[in-house]
C-alpha cells in the first residue's frame, strides 16, 4: 500500500512511498483511510523524532475493510472515525476497536477526520471539569482546532462559555457563532470568577486562568503552545477567601478510557449539524508539504485535512 | 474576663486586658479556655491586620462552661478542643458546636491545644489525596507543627511516608520515629514517583513535588512559608508519558465541613498515644511575647502553647 | 402580616391568618412574597406534622424588602427567587442570602416560584451524575414538576435524554418538546444501558433504572412517590461483565451547598426562554385548598402556584 | 506440562493432566507456579461452566521463568504473585505484566498465593470508600478469606474497624487480633453510623449496612454469598435528616487498573509481618478434591492453598 513515509532526505521530511500493509492484532480492525487531519504535535515534534521509513498519523476517517478477529468493533463496510498512536497517514491502518467510532453514512470524511484528537480532547477535558451545566467555563486559545471544539462542546453542555483569543477584533463574531457568551483577550479580563477552564496555550494564560477560578474550580492544562514556563506569583495557591480547592491538572487523551463511544457521539453531532468542524486547509495527501507549512506558520484557525484516493 | 488584646502601643502588639465575655449565638457553646497554641498565620499576618482592642486566636482547649442553646454539641463540663476564626486567646470563647471536638478526660490541655489548626489541616489535606493506604506520600516541611502531624497521620493511614526536611542530619531520627519510611532533602531526591504530596513550604518545593507525581496524583498546597513565586518549567504540565491527571490544589481548613468529629478523633488519638504532639515552647499566657518571638524566628520545630491560669 | 397558617380545625388544614412579621437574622434578607409554588412533600407530609399556627412553605418568588444586615445578598428592590425550610406561604419571609437567587426584571413571579425546590433539585441531581455531555441519561417520572425540569436541564446539558412515563401515549409529544430524545414506559424498555438516571418515583422504577446502568453509572434516588420497598433481585449488585462501579445514591437538596448562584442561573434560563416552567394550576393564595387537592390527586402534570395579591 | 484440567467424568470435575505449555503474548511473562489458592467463585461457578479440558485458576505465586518479550515486568528468577482470568492451576502460566506483583525473597509462596483475588479485592474495595483514616468502617463477612484481609487493611489504613460475623462468640478474639475495634453480629447492632462498609455477604447484610451509613458514606457490594434478593424498605433511600449522598456500589476487581503495584505492596506487607494470611487448608495440588469440598462446605475461615511440586 502507499503511505506518507518519514524521509529526512526530502524537504518536508515526508514522501508518499510503498510500505507493507499493517497486520491487525486480534482486537484491531483494518481501516481503509479516506481522510486524515494533521495535528501540531505530529508535525512539530513526532515528525522530527520518528525513525526513517515509519508511518505516523493519529487521526483518520475511513471505512472498515476487515472487522477485528475477536468480534469486537464494527463490521466491514462501516464508515468510521479512528484514533491511534501512528499509522493514520496511509491507505490502510490497523486500529484498536476501542479507539474506533462509527459514523452516520454520508458524513463527509474530511469533517470526520478532524475529530479524533481535537474534538475528543476537547470533550474529555470538559468532562474532567465535572458538571458544567449552568457553570462559567473559560476556553483559552479558543480559535485553534481544539479550541473551536471546546467552545462548541462547552456550549452544548449548557455552560456559560467565555472564549479567550489574542485577537478579539477578528474572531469575536465567529466565536459567538460557535456558542461563546463572551469573548475576552484573556482570563485577566474576566469580570467574575470561572468554575473551570480549558487552557490550550499554557504559560501566562494557564496562570491567569488559575487565578480566576472559583472555589472548587479546575484548569485542565491541555495545550502548551506558549512554550514557556508557568510562573505563579506568591499567593496564587492560597486557599482562603473563597480560594479553597482550586486545581490545575495535566491531561493526555490516551490516558483516558473508553474513547470509542465518544468518537461515535462526536461523529453523530457533526452529522446532525450540532458540531461544526473548522477545516482551514484541505487538499490531496500529495500536498502534505503545503499543509504542514501552513500548520506550522500558525496561520490556520482550524484544522488541515489530507484526502486520500 | 481577661484576654490577649491587640494593642499596638506595646512591643509585641498584645497585652492581657479586660474585655466583655462573648455572647454565644444559639449554635455556639461557651468554653472556658485552659490552653491555646499559636500558629504562624496568626502571629505573622493576623496580628498586623486586626483592629486595636480585638481578641484573636484559632486554637483552644478547654471545658464547656455553657452548652449551646440549640441543644447541639457537648454538655457543660466536657473537656473539648475547639477551632474558630478568633477569640481563642481569652478566658472564655464562644464556638460553633460543629467546630468543637470532645476529648477524653485527663488529656493534657496543652497537647489538645496544638490540634485544631495543625492536626486537622494535616488530616484534611491527607483526605484530599483520596485513598492513601499502600500509597507513597511525600510531606515537605515535615519538621514543623503541621508537618509532624502530617507524617504521623499519613503513617497511621498506611502510607509509605517520605518526609522532606532541609536538615536531614538533624531530623532524620525524629522523623523516622514519627513514621517516616524515608527522609529526604526534597522531592528532587526521590528515587520513584509519589502518589500524593502535602506541601507545607511552597515555592520550589511545591514545584518539585508536582514534578515527582505519578499519574493521577495530587499535591495539596497547604503551607506557603517560602514566600516566593512558584515557577513550573516548560513541560511540567505535560500529560503524556505517565503524567496524565496530575494535580496541584489549594487548601483552606475552614473551607472543609464537619470538622467536629475529626477534632474528637484527633483528641482520642493523642489520648491513646497514637499521635504525638510536638510542643516546642510552653508557658503561661503572660509570656506571649516570648512565644511569638520564638515562633517568628523559625527556631521552633513544633508548636508554641500558652497556658491559662 | 397575613400568612397561610396551619389550622387543623379547618378542612384543608390551612387558613389565611395574621401572624408576626419574621425578624431576619443578620445573614437573612426580608422578602416580600409575590408567588409561591406547592410541593408534594409540603402538602402530603409537612402539613400533617407542623405545629398548629406555624407557617410552612419552601418556594417563594418576590422582591427584596430589606437587604441582609451583614451586607450579603441582593439590595432592596431586587426581584428574587428563594428557598427555605419554611415561611414561604406568607406576605413576607426571612431567607438566608445563600438561598436567594436574583431574577431578571419582568420575569413572571409565578414562573419563578416553581424553581426553588423542583428545578434546583433537578439541576443538582444531574450534577451528581458528573459530566453528562454526550451521555445517555434516563429520567423516570418525567411528567411531574421535577421531572419536566430534569428532562429540559439534561437536554440543556447535552445529554441524550430518555424520559420514562407511565403513559407515553399522552405525554410523548410534550416530553419530546422538552428535549427527550426517547420516551419509554420504564427502564425495562431501554435498548441500551444508560450512563446515569434521575429517579423520581422509587420502588421498582429505581431498581429497573439501576439494572440498566453502564459501568461507572449512577442512579440518583430523588423521588419516592411509589411508596414501596425497593427489591433488587439476586445478582443486581454483581460487578462483573461490564457492571463494575454502578451506584445508587440518596439525595437531599438542602444537603447541597451554594444554591444561590444556581437559583439565579435557573431564573435567567426561564427569562431567556431556555427553560419552560410547567404550571398546571395557578390562582390566588386564598384558593390554597383547591390547589392542595389537585396536587394530592396526582392529576397535575406540573406545578401548582399560589399568587399573593 | 501438568495442570488441573476440567474433566467432568471424575467426581470433583478436576484431574491432573498433561497440557501444552502456554505461549505468552509479548506483554506477558511466563511464570513457574509454586502455589495457588482457591476462590469460591472458581469452585462454585467457574468449574461448572468451563469447557472440558480447560485450565482455570485466578491466583498463583511462583517464579518468573521467562520475562515478557516487550521488556515490561520483572526479570526471570523474580519471586512473584500473579492474578489472571485463568491458567493458575498449572505448572506454568502466562500472565499480563500489569497483573504481576514482585515479592521479597523468602516469602512463603503459600502465603503469597492467597493475596491476588482476596487481598487485592479488599484493598481496592477500601480505596473505593475514599479516605478512611479516622473513619468508621464496617466489614461484613469478616471471617472469610477476603474479610480477614479487609479488616486488617482497614486497620492499617487508620480506620475504626467494625467487623461483623454471624458467630461473635467464636470469632471475636481472632477479629480483634486482626485489628477490629468492635465485633458485632451485623449492621443492625451498630450504636452509631459508619462512614463506609465493605459488604462480603449481600442480601439483608447489604441492606442493613446501607441503612447505617452516615451522610456521604458508601457500601461497596463485594460479596454475594447470601444468594438472596436485596430488599430495601420504603424510606431507605431518603436523603433528608443526615442521609444525603449515601451510596451503594457494585465492584469487580478486574474493572480496576494498575493492580501490579498493589500486588507488590501486599506481598511486602506479608513479608514484613504487617498482614497476616489466613490459610485454613493447605496441601499438595493432587488433593484438590479435598480442598474444594472444604471450601464449598463453608467450614473454612480462611483460604485453601494448593502447593505444586
Amino acid at each position: 500500500m502507499r503511505a506518507l513515509v518519514i524521509d529526512r532526505s526530502v524537504p518536508v521530511g515526508l514522501r508518499i512511498g510503498e510500505v507493507a500493509e499493517p497486520e491487525p492484532a486480534p482486537h484491531q480492525a483494518l481501516i481503509r483511510v479516506t481522510a486524515t487531519s494533521l495535528n501540531h504535535g505530529e508535525i512539530q515534534f513526532a515528525r522530527a523524532e520518528a525513525p526513517q521509513g515509519s508511518v505516523l498519523g493519529w487521526d483518520a476517517a475511513g471505512i472498515v475493510e476487515r472487522a477485528a478477529a475477536d468480534g469486537s468493533g464494527p463490521p466491514a463496510g462501516t464508515p468510521v472515525v479512528t484514533l491511534g498512536w501512528d499509522g493514520a497517514w496511509a491507505e490502510y491502518r490497523a486500529v484498536d476497536t476501542d479507539l474506533i467510532g462509527t459514523a452516520p453514512r454520508d458524513t463527509d470524511p474530511a469533517d470526520l477526520s478532524t475529530l479524533p484528537v481535537a474534538a475528543t480532547t476537547a470533550l474529555r477535558a470538559l468532562h474532567r471539569l465535572g458538571p458544567i451545566l449552568g457553570r462559567r467555563i473559560l476556553v483559552t486559545g479558543a480559535t485553534g482546532g481544539t479550541g473551536r471544539f471546546a467552545v462548541q462542546l462547552a456550549r452544548l453542555g449548557g455552560a456559560h462559555v467565555i472564549a479567550a483569543t489574542g485577537d478579539p477584533a477578528t474572531h469575536t463574531g465567529a466565536l459567538r457563532e460557535l456558542g461563546a457568551a463572551e469573548v475576552v483577550t484573556g482570563a485577566d479580563a474576566l469580570d467574575a470568577p470561572v468554575d473551570g477552564a480549558i487552557d490550550l496555550i499554557g504559560g501566562s494564560h494557564l496562570v491567569a486562568a488559575y487565578q480566576r477560578l472559583a472555589e472548587g474550580g479546575t484548569v485542565v492544562a491541555v495545550g502548551h503552545s506558549a512554550g514557556t514556563d508557568e510562573t505563579f506569583p506568591f499567593g496564587a495557591f492560597f486557599g482562603d477567601q473563597g480560594r479553597h480547592d482550586r486545581s490545575v491538572t495535566s491531561f493526555f487523551l490516551l490516558g483516558c478510557r473508553d474513547l470509542g463511544p465518544d468518537l461515535s457521539w462526536l461523529a453523530q453531532q457533526v452529522a446532525i449539524g450540532n458540531l461544526r468542524t473548522s477545516i482551514a486547509w484541505q487538499g490531496d495527501w500529495t500536498r502534505v508539504g503545503e499543509a504542514a507549512e501552513a500548520l506550522l506558520s500558525r496561520r490556520l484557525h482550524g484544522k488541515a485535512v489530507l484526502e486520500l484516493g
